[in-house]
């Protein structure tokens, strides 16, 4: 068995989270997205009143097994820790609807998809949009 | 035309934000996962590191004029304006698919339907399903 642990990410892993956000989004085929740079990884989520926390997972494989297996329900888990102890009443995650794969997972761990049972969208708004309605 | 001023929501906003909160979701049908209390929003928005940021829109309606005219638009203005200042390159709004006033508004405004563009779905985990995962 892989064994895992499941860490708070430091300011030096963000060459590493950027590497993982660049590898998902081309398996979402929706690179193009990634406009962010490794220092404003840095300086959003380690300054003060960060924008965004973050876990990472390290693995050392067992050899001769597959790399991963059971990686996305022990990060889940750890959220799911860290939300309830911050008191937090629920979390969500965001998921293309062609990904089986992810959709089963969460499913299978007790997320309701939200779009589905109550007809929940998504809408974005940003750069020239942005701009023009801030007038700037 | 009615008067307009949007300003930073304070602690003492905090009732009148509960009941805006279920107002809109008793117009969304879902007034029974309304279940955040006035304290619990005074202590997520004004503490230390707050889990939100608020606007309020002070609205003085012109008489004869019907009230509310233009406040939504006026709102996403303003969170356009703060979201730049702030060094965001994006902020997201979640609509039901049903509420077409609400879609035709954002998508007038410049923004993208992104669970209708690229599929996105929105998963909640919460409660038993929250616990049992963090084992507690």
């Amino acid at each position: 068995m892989a064994s895992v642990l499941i860490r708070e990410a430091k300011e030096g892993d963000c060459g590493n989270i950027l590497r993982l956000i660049r590898e998902l989004a081309e398996y979402e085929k929706l690179l193009d997205q990634v406009k962010i740079s490794e220092e404003a990884l840095r300086a959003d989520g380690f300054g003060e009143n960060p924008f965004y926390h973050c876990l990472v997972a390290e693995i050392l494989p067992a050899p001769g097994e597959p790399q991963g297996q059971g990686i996305g329900s022990k990060i889940i888990k750890k959220v799911a820790e860290v939300a309830l102890d911050k008191g937090c009443s629920q979390f969500r995650l965001s998921v293309l609807d062609w990904n089986k794969r992810a959709m089963d997972l969460y499913k299978a761990l007790g997320a309701q998809d939200l779009t589905e049972a109550e007809g929940w969208h998504s809408f974005r708004f940003e750069g020239e949009a942005m701009r023009e309605l801030a007038g700037k």
